[in-house]
């Protein structure tokens, strides 16, 4: 490779804890220190089974930089009650982010309550607008993550990076911006023409790979260099729209979650030097 | 309901072929002709185990009438020589389509070859411009139909209407336009916008239905009413675009191709009657 193409270091690689899926947020950070990653991306669950406190000590004491929280959002429901249970909670993911230092919340839209998917969008935006005064006080980044249309029935109604980054734009740049995961956006005609408008905006990059025929729905995403999407070329062009952060790799994958941990992990890095 | 907002009466309803994946063409027909259905949509292989001037006949003599023929397509391939046999066998699909006289050949674009997801865009275009001129000959109407995302590594690079549309605009009104599938469409934040674009281009339009969980992945389709599709409302939107033909009923689904074919036939009448 040139100077003028640097391939990302190993420096730059978050782990996704959901990438190993059996292991708990303590074992995980261990097992990144182990192998010498820097950053890790935990999710909420296993940050709640030991409380945010020692949470927060453990990922600090590992010297690990947190790239991401997963996950706020689901904000629409079928009565107002509910919409405010779900700001509630997204409150307390806020405040989870800021204890434990995320360079970002990520947020998972939400799927309509009915049919109605325009509400449904609506109450995404009135959603975000909500809780965005905590955020700010906090001092947490909140970003918005479009999902692959594939689930737009059951986990998101916000499907394209152009509707995520419209959202975005809604509000101010220090506080909110768009997550870009290879897997939910590679297939989008207007993916690089959106990524150069994402400019600025760009909290958190993720990758995995869409392999054929794809392992599962929920469960679909493969080791990058399994599958069909161009990791460099996505890399590159987020990287020339300004993000330098980390990038974590995510894979929901029942048959990596069978697997040794630490054979995935080793795996995880070297897919990652050579197809990132 | 009110004169302003008439409901689709049954005699716009065609049965695409697969809905009803076991029987032959002939088999198909006659359950069509026994429960009053007047318009049918044949797939190629089953034509092609008879002939299509044997399965014209059966057609012609069932008195029913041909929406589209399934399917043409697949353009993009490694080599020059795999892309002329795929234009050869597209020549052969127009020249079905016009002896059956199906109102439209549909186009399923296929997948890219490798990675490169902008070449293969480009081999569609250049696919569809090499078949343009035996589609004005014959007097076929090619319609391109955007597929579901999910499809975009192994089916179709052309996943959204306004893909589809913009690709069809390029070519003259009389020959080329857009298939709109609720099943492939349902999800897009643009749709209404780029279904009002679509005036005078849409040549077809396919409904079923998204269900949750989704029962597969090729085989994802389930009968109108058992998932999220706002189906009333997108066919409003095709009709107020000026379309107003026949409305295929196409779903992929294991459990309904285990099902005796007639109870099939029957309860889709009824779901049309109820949810179109």
């Amino acid at each position: 490779m040139t100077e003028a193409d640097p391939l990302p270091g190993i420096e730059r690689l978050s782990l996704n804890q959901i990438t190993l899926n059996n292991l708990t947020l303590k074992e995980c950070a261990g097992l990144c220190v182990k192998h010498g990653i820097r950053w890790m991306a935990p999710w909420r669950h296993r940050v709640q089974e030991i409380g945010v406190a020692e949470s927060s000590r453990i990922l600090r004491e590992s010297g690990l930089g947190v790239s991401s929280l997963c996950r706020g959002g689901f904000f629409p429901a079928s009565t107002p009650a509910e919409r405010l249970a779900r700001i509630d909670d997204n409150r307390r993911a806020i405040d989870e982010a800021a204890e434990l230092g995320a360079l970002s919340l990520v947020l998972v839209c939400g799927p309509a309550p009915d049919r109605d998917i325009d509400s449904a969008r609506a109450m995404v935006a009135d959603g975000i607008a909500a809780i965005l005064p905590h955020a700010r006080e906090r001092g947490v980044r909140l970003g918005i993550e479009p999902l692959h249309p594939m689930y737009a029935a059951d986990r998101s109604v916000i499907v394209t990076l152009a509707e995520a980054l419209d959202l975005a734009l809604q509000f101010e740049p220090a506080h909110a911006g768009v997550v870009i995961d290879v897997f939910h956006v590679w297939w989008d005609p207007r993916l690089y023409e959106d990524i150069r408008r994402a400019s600025g905006r760009i909290l958190s990059y993720h990758v995995s790979d869409w392999a054929v025929p794809l392992p599962g729905i929920l469960t679909g995403r493969s080791m990058m260099g399994d599958g069909v999407i161009q990791l460099r070329r996505i890399r590159k062009a987020v990287e020339e729209s300004g993000y330098g952060g980390p990038i974590e790799v995510e894979i929901l994958n029942q048959a990596l979650w069978d697997r040794a941990p630490d054979c995935v992990l080793q795996e995880t890095m070297q897919r990652y030097l050579d197809f990132v």
